[in-house]
């Protein structure tokens, strides 16, 4: 039978070595979110097509994955997470809590060109709080992003500002040709490019470059919003470090929908990308066909975050899913290695059995290649004495001892 | 904007409460596999459409959602892990272990009629051995699935045989015109129909009615070849209850592919339907386009297991994610609001903060509704203080104390 015997173009697989950091990685971030009090939803795979198009423009209507079902129904891949939690607080409105605190943590599919870091299929982390104007919900959400990020072993920086400084202070400059929205975007490269290149956009889209120039001074000098300072003043007492946030006049996060506060989050261990970004979307929810409900919240690039954490070494190394491999060189010991497996079992010791009586040297060089942090190797002489034989396999270290001994060491 | 506020059919969404249970009923098998030193790996959501059709008959490529991608690719959705796994064999042989144990926990598509209990996504938990043929592997996958539900709280029923016990017996009534496959598949039934209805059936397949009743005869006779002994006296050892399996000649788990021990899943206390399936398929994986290599595992139906575990009770009755709602009715409190917050959660105290400043009956009434075990709420009393006000949501206990002393009662 012949077949492709490959993933497709921008689809990963992951073995057992990454899929036990990204586990590990996303069991950090769902803690901190529920100790946060955040609720996870989760939401089919396939929505109706009509559901997941025309909501963010043209472009993004070409990233969806929509095809016709054998019923005839047009249908799509979930393209991102806050679309169809707008369908949840449509469908189930008199269900939900008034102030509505969801995580999703779910791949979304996007078919756009892959590339270094940019896949088909990602995973991405949305908490957001619903149902609030309060700047108490702004901060928690900047806070639970700083607090997932820490809890992984991150040093996160997060840089916040907020859409109405952007337009108080930009307005003036904008024109019949320019709008205020343009330079927006412009300014928001200001962390990407040079002055000078920012300034000649500008010059570009049609502003002098005097008033380019004093644009970018203008932006410079901008002062935070009264919300934006209640809100800032916050984020030490719900624990985030005031070497880890600070004001930005001039990030503007892309997405036109932010209303309030917007923050981006970056590692700068790793690298100047950013991990995630969020704000306040108080008139999206209803624009996506959802409740007209304030809203804010992030969304964390999982596959990125995981990245870091692996090249950072934030990952405890965890070279397999046991911590003993045991197994047996004589058909006659068998129900003594059954056993002593059964008993490190229920003392919560991950235990995997050599599927195969095999020579003591073969069990301990497929130990060592599949790096297990101990091996067992039950002969005869172990079984007939009731003891068990462990050998450290990082520090050639080896013990034989009533099993209840060497459980109590190994015990998690 | 009008648009379907609603699922496709056989979709399903999951709120809180039930995203919960299941989130908790996947973490316990996990850990168990884990336990038994199974390996996490994922396969991506979309395959080629040629890895996916023509492994398992006509009958289900058409179950399989395929599409033209806007490269031209036919593509199609994840249909079981067990052809992905096959291709993970094949791709990756090189790095995987001799003896690979590896569990998926992921959803399927099956473009099938929706009915009660039956879904087009849905989640399997599959955990096999590959490349062992002896019966320490076949022993483990038991004994795995056994803990697997046990740990939830389940009392599980595994009812074992072996192909070659029914092969042996019933290839003698074999005719030209009766295979012993179709006369398996018939004696198959014999859990869910009476006698009378399978001696029927077997005539009408062209056996003598006498030669039907033979066979039932024959079957329920049949012994346990060498083999299925040998697993079965392992099961103990491996801390499988005597009383929680059984040798029953006459199940054979309609697929054709497996070629050895075979076994089924039970919950008696909750129905009379299998939770799962599985057995030794030494063959299939070459079939399916991977390595000629042994294997043995088992696919358990997750969301019948979560439905199982609700109905029974077994899920630890979590109405919220978070343990406390904490709230402030005065702007002058919001600073020892955040703070008393902050202290619970970096002592593991799962903790909302109401995002308002409202009235105290507001918010107890807000937590009552949503079922929080827990409310505090902060004046400027228990701020100039320095203590905290914690009501006990479900014998209205209400103690006020200093933050630490209420912390160190309420720690996980």
């Amino acid at each position: 039978m012949t077949q492709p015997i490959q993933t497709l173009k921008g689809f990963r697989d992951f073995l057992p070595q990454e899929k036990r950091a990204r586990d590990y990685v996303a069991d950090k971030i769902k803690e901190t979110f529920e100790l946060f009090g955040f609720e996870p939803i989760e939401t089919p795979t396939l929505e109706y097509a009509s559901l997941l198009t025309g909501k963010y423009g043209e472009e993004a209507d070409k990233l969806v994955y929509t095809f016709e079902d054998r019923g005839g129904r047009k249908v799509g891949l979930r393209y991102d997470q806050t679309v169809p939690t707008a369908r949840i607080l449509a469908q189930y409105q008199q269900l939900l809590p008034k102030y509505f605190r969801r995580y999703n943590i779910q791949n979304v599919f996007r078919a756009d060109k892959p590339q270094a870091g940019r896949y088909r299929e990602f995973t991405q982390c949305d908490p957001d709080i619903f149902g609030s104007t309060s700047p108490l919900a702004d901060a928690e959400i900047i806070a639970v992003t700083y607090w997932a990020l820490k809890n992984i072993g991150f040093n996160p920086q997060l840089i916040i500002n907020d859409r109405q400084v952007l337009f108080t202070t930009l307005s003036p400059f904008a024109t019949n040709t320019v709008s205020v929205a343009s330079i927006i975007q412009t300014i928001d490269k200001l962390d990407k490019m040079t002055q000078e290149a920012v300034v000649t956009e500008l010059s570009n889209k049609g502003l002098t470059p005097e008033r380019a120039k004093n644009c970018l001074e203008c932006i410079k000098d901008a002062l935070p919003t009264e919300n934006l300072k209640t809100i800032l003043k916050m984020l030490p007492r719900l624990g985030v470090d005031e070497n880890n946030f600070g004001f930005n006049p001039s990030i503007a996060r892309g997405l036109d929908y932010y209303t309030g506060m917007i923050f981006e989050v970056k590692l700068p261990e790793y690298d100047n990308g950013s991990v995630g970004g969020g704000g306040r979307y108080d008139n999206l929810i209803k624009q996506l066909g959802g409740p007209d409900i304030p809203a804010v919240g992030i969304g964390l690039g999982f596959d990125r975050i995981v990245e870091a954490a692996i090249k950072l070494q934030l990952i405890p190394d965890f070279s397999s899913s046991a911590t003993i491999l045991i197994g047996a060189i004589d058909e006659t010991c068998g129900q003594y290695l059954l056993e002593s497996a059964t008993s490190f079992r229920k003392n919560g010791v991950k235990t995997e059995i050599y599927p195969a009586i095999d020579k003591p040297g073969k069990i301990l060089s497929y130990a060592n290649k599949q790096k297990y942090p101990y091996v067992s190797i039950i002969g005869p002489d172990e079984a007939s004495k009731g003891v068990v034989t462990l050998k450290n396999m990082t520090t050639g270290e080896q013990t034989t001892a009533p099993l209840d001994e060497l459980i109590s060491t190994l015990k998690p």
